[in-house]
């Protein structure tokens, strides 16, 4: 272990400072994974799930890994080999949908669109007459982006809607049901405000109804998964592989204290931080990157200023006021930065520090 | 959250009671995947893995997921469609391995064998002239039996040789470049010590050579993965997924505790416990289910008395003890009890206290 403990703020595209609660509950006695508590937990961990996704699906789980297994997980499940896969494109995390979807096996049929901007469902509509599924991303990590996917779910057709929630759930609202989602994944590490390891993911009846019934990954069936997590396989819980106890307890204690505060508040919190920060970058004489209308407030994407130096800024802010924030990716890597004000960070106070160290680093760096 | 907290004896097959370094470590502020420290902290691991797995392997590190997900990126990085996987089976996870070699189109041959018994090298090599792979378990976690590793590295031929380490890695002497590992994979909740949500992993150069160039997980992609967490892709570290920051910080604990210690005082531990518990079950008039010989000391397998219902003792042992002991699997399922003695589980207190609770379960329950 390392003889000093760095205490980081957390200001890049993820993962931010957890909540407290969730932080704390790493700490308790750890507990089986078929414990009855453990199982009950599960249950209330599914319960909570629910809520933020909007969704009364009764497979709603968090898969034992990171949100990226979730995005395989979306694909692994519904896509035979030569099945169509519309995916809208607007940044690094539908890119990766593309190349996660073609590994399945699927015929990628790609819509891309400006990175900055948002998806344009009639595009999507227009892309292919009869897919199996459609897939986008609702809020863009990569580019600070958000896309209507209520516009997706009203033209999917018989299609399934795939949605990457990483970075919106619990920071501003996705209702899954009234969307027409079939199936959606996030993480925990963003505006869940837990560490990263588990992806929430939720699946219809419908798309579970219609799902391969013999995935390439045992590890990600959710026909199997179904058994352990939810006890929806009618045969009660039986055991599939051994369940990451204590970030489930963490996710649990996450979800209680976004509940506890309110989602419709904590979506607020998260919508005022960002307007803060977007303002007082304005104010500073920057120039945002997200098309107006669509920035995310969880996630900013904001213009390194012509002749500065995107790396030296972030290690000054790293190594003096112990900041992080993101680069941009690909083409962006150097010309944008990526400031996420995600589950706790989202306040004032963040904002007022984050504005401050930016100022002097741009001017020292 | 449950408003009791229970403080459980974790005497199953796992997990076990993580060591208190490993939790205290979870406690600690969260760093971001990309930060410079929490890269020094990969490199720790990776080194400290190393040691754990007797192997000198570049590519030695934690994945993002559960020891299961270990099993499904050995075999999604070897198995072409088609190549011949022989496989040995000696208990439920040498089952699983063909479940996951079939499902990434593996022509799997199966090496049957009898629960409780290790797996016999010569049949193993007499089952296929020429198989891309070669797979056991090191310590069966449903049997509680131990095979021979290097009697399987020295049959192997030009095959690759994948081993499940996931209960014998940290409490048995695991030497992977001695005995001719080419893909090893474990968990961090058995005799690591450590809360489940990673599998510890290492792939020597012969097999990294030889990988799938684009295997249908894109997750577990080892090509994809060298590049982040060993650097080992030639253009320094790149973004691959997040990675699950707080369990790589408490595997280091972990690992640092072991070593601490040494990890032959660890594995003497590991088998000075298993041996008095052994007796002592014996003593009690209990007959074990391993074969003599092959007993793994940090899992236990013990017959369940004719005319003892083996969930009822394991109802009174939880309910009045807090003791979690594992039910068999299978066609053993109400048959067998496995005690686990495990990280910092593997004591003589531990001993005295499940032998003292097991008998009172026994004449009570």
């Amino acid at each position: 272990m390392s003889t000093t403990v760095l205490q980081r703020h957390l200001f890049g595209p993820g993962p931010c400072n957890p909540y407290p609660e969730a932080t704390a509950a790493l700490g308790l006695p750890l507990l089986g994974h078929l414990d009855p508590a453990f199982i009950a937990r599960m249950d209330r961990v599914g319960d909570g799930l629910r809520t933020l996704w909007g969704t009364k699906n009764t497979r709603t789980l968090p898969l034992s890994a990171t949100g990226s297994a979730g995005m395989e997980a979306a694909f692994v499940n519904t896509i035979n080999p030569g099945d169509v896969a519309v995916i809208a494109i607007n940044g690094l995390f539908g890119e990766r949908m593309c190349e996660v979807a073609s590994r399945v096996g699927a015929e990628v049929v790609r819509v891309d669109h400006e990175y900055g901007t948002p998806i344009d469902a009639e595009r999507v509509a227009a892309a292919h007459p009869n897919p199996t599924v459609i897939a986008g991303v609702h809020a863009e990590t990569s580019t600070g982006v958000v896309s209507d996917i209520a516009a997706l779910g009203a033209i999917k057709g018989d299609a399934l809607l795939i949605v990457d929630a990483v970075t919106s759930i619990g920071g501003m609202p996705v209702l899954a049901d009234e969307w027409g989602i079939d199936i959606g994944y996030a993480g925990t590490q963003k505006c869940i405000g837990v560490a990263p390891g588990l992806a929430p993911f939720t699946i219809s009846d419908r798309a579970f109804e219609r799902r391969v019934q013999k995935p390439q990954s045992w590890y990600l069936d959710l026909g199997l998964l179904g058994g352990y997590a939810t006890g929806a396989s009618g045969g009660g819980r039986t055991y599939h592989h051994t369940a990451p106890v204590a970030m489930v307890t963490s996710l649990e204690a996450g979800i209680d204290r976004i509940l506890a505060e309110g989602l419709d508040a904590v979506t607020t919190r998260h919508q005022e931080a960002g307007k803060l920060l977007q303002d007082g970058l304005e104010a500073m004489g920057l120039e945002l990157f997200a098309t107006e209308g669509y920035r995310l407030p969880q996630l900013t994407t904001v213009k390194v200023p012509e002749g500065t130096d995107s790396a030296k800024v972030r290690g000054y802010l790293l190594e003096r006021f112990n900041i992080e924030i993101g680069g941009g990716v690909g083409q962006y890597a150097n010309t944008v930065w990526r400031i996420g004000l995600m589950g706790p960070n989202a306040n004032p106070t963040s904002v007022a520090l984050i504005l401050a160290a930016l100022k002097e680093a741009i001017d020292k760096a």
